[in-house]
């Protein structure tokens, strides 16, 4: 039988969360039930609830959050992979078709049938997912991530999607020794870019349009920090970078960014969607050979490989830990600035 | 003593080439002679003859020509890589300084000083460069490239800088068996980018505007022909392709193409350098985690590495022959249409 849990709920489009209930399934054989203890706050969790990327076609109530960390409570007869009392977390997915083409090539992200942490309907029973500001979650094993002993379970818990946002073009693009990362933007997804970049032992600049940021940047590792609102002082990064990280969430000018890159350098975007105003040149994209990419999250697989690597750096997010009763003014301070630290949800206050 | 050699030139910003001379300098000691016998044209010749990329800095005459096929005539005294008799090309550069990262790294042609075929400046003697539509040119052999016997030499001209300009992102960015790859264009470019995809192994879509190059398309080893003016048929390619090599010179709405990416694919831009309009949205760009590049020629290692491809391959441009006093109606042609096949002038009847 289904249980009742309490959860943070949006129970129509424009409203955020209140206290409330959903229903959990029972678990199938496969599935593992894990008692949350820290959800992080994402800005997609506001854009779901403001309704901002149109209505998501299973209505409300959305109960928000995929930066889900807890302890394994039950698990099904066919689990193997995790035992209870287990630290483990869920991100952005919790099921796929495990059939197609991405699928096979351990990039769910792309799976067209993808199931997503809220929002969703579940591909057995066709029943809505529901996100981590709950009680306890129900997810298939194959969706489960091991979060590694070193990592403290709060500040692990938006290493599930700010973390494998920017881990995932920084491997992929050559974040490593001897090569210059620039970070642009420095909140929840930036500051974990250059705690990761620096990790992997690249040289790192900060790109902020506020020099309030410079001390965080630098506190937080940056070996270099940049004005990006001074076209004088871009000026001076002309040519310097292999890969730059935008972590943007709003329309901004992307090419004095393509300028800092060097030969066959890339810009990668992660936070901005929708049209790039004003409009990229190609002169330069062309006549250096650059590459002007985006990303979205990661597998299954490279997001493990991304908690083992964090576990092994120990590398956590910055946070602020909140009460559940707090989410609306959290939810205000995320809509207002550019927080550096990922406000975490303490789910017992629940 | 420098010696005077005939030539076409353009005498001022706007006018066409015509029958001139030009002066050659003595050998250096590391310096080939080349008689030239083939040089193909290419749009930049078109574009600088016409000034419309601004004046160059170095004024006229101009003597265009940047795919220059011959045979060694003589050699400079430590000259090791060529004899005399040997058939050999010259691509877009004919120097570069050899020491920054980018040459190091053979990529010759991101050097900040590197020093093109024409409209340049020699590195020591500071005499102005001029081209390929010439009897002779005279080269340092880092920079002479060797063309193998396989290959007809009016054939392979084109290859010095239509042929590495479509080789080079195919390589890099994942032509070969099992991937499926889209040419957007079939003139010069195009129809090299669509034989050298072949030759890699891939499964090659041409893109057209006009249903006309269907034939062209399908005589040249294309697997696919698609109407790019047809909304409903463009519609068909979405998701499909690894690769796109983008060849259209002229402003055109790029989205579509970024549409028919595969997740983790790259559109790659190697004819238009300008403004992107229509804008480009980022949202495909980031959920798919896709590329927009641009790519320049390549470097002489690799343009060496492309013509011992094509010579392995038999692979030559499709090319139309022509008369030194035909260079004006050739011209008209190119700036009128997309032709198909390059033109190359017989150096022997200037
Ligand atoms: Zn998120
Ligand atoms: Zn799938
Ligand atoms: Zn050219
Ligand atoms: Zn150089």
């Amino acid at each position: 039988m289904p249980s009742k849990v309490k959860c943070l709920a949006s129970l129509e489009a424009g409203k955020y969360p209140v206290p409330s209930t959903v229903a959990r399934r029972d678990l199938r054989s496969d599935d593992i039930e894990i008692k949350i203890l820290y959800c992080g706050i994402c800005h997609s969790d506001i854009h779901h609830v403001r309704n901002n990327w149109g209505p998501d076609g299973y209505g409300y109530p959305v109960v928000p959050g995929h930066e889900i960390v807890g302890k394994v409570f039950r698990v099904g007869a066919e689990v193997s992979k995790f035992k209870i009392g287990d630290s483990v977390g869920v991100g952005c997915m919790v099921d796929s078709c495990q059939t197609c083409a991405t699928c096979k090539n351990d990039r769910e992200q792309y799976c067209d049938s993808a199931t997503f942490t809220y929002g969703s309907l579940d591909r057995r029973d066709g029943s809505r997912t529901y996100g981590g500001y709950t009680e306890t979650i129900v997810v298939t094993e194959k969706f489960v991530l091991s979060i590694p002993e070193s990592l403290d379970l709060a500040g692990a818990a938006p290493l599930l999607c700010a973390g494998i946002t920017t881990y995932s073009p920084l491997r992929r693009w050559g974040a490593h020794p001897g090569s210059k990362v620039g970070v642009v933007g420095l909140g929840g997804l930036g500051h974990m870019a250059l705690k990761l970049a620096k990790a992997m032992g690249a040289d790192v600049t900060l790109f902020s349009r506020s020099q309030g940021k410079a001390e965080d940047a630098k506190r937080l590792g940056a070996d270099q920090f940049l004005i990006s609102s001074d076209p004088e002082r871009m000026e001076t990064a002309a040519g310097q970078f292999d890969l730059i990280i935008d972590t943007v969430p709003y329309k901004h000018d992307v090419n004095p960014y393509i300028k800092a890159l060097v030969p066959e350098g890339s810009l990668v975007l992660v936070g901005y969607f929708g049209p790039l105003e004003p409009t990229v040149n190609s002169a330069p994209l062309v006549l250096r050979s650059q590459n002007l990419a985006g990303s979205l999250i990661g597998g299954i697989k490279e997001t493990q490989e991304m908690l083992d690597f964090c576990g092994q750096h120990k590398i956590m997010s910055d946070i602020e830990v909140i009460d559940a009763r707090d989410l609306h003014s959290a939810y205000e301070r995320l809509v207002k600035g550019d927080v550096l630290q990922r406000f975490v949800i303490d789910i017992t206050t629940l």
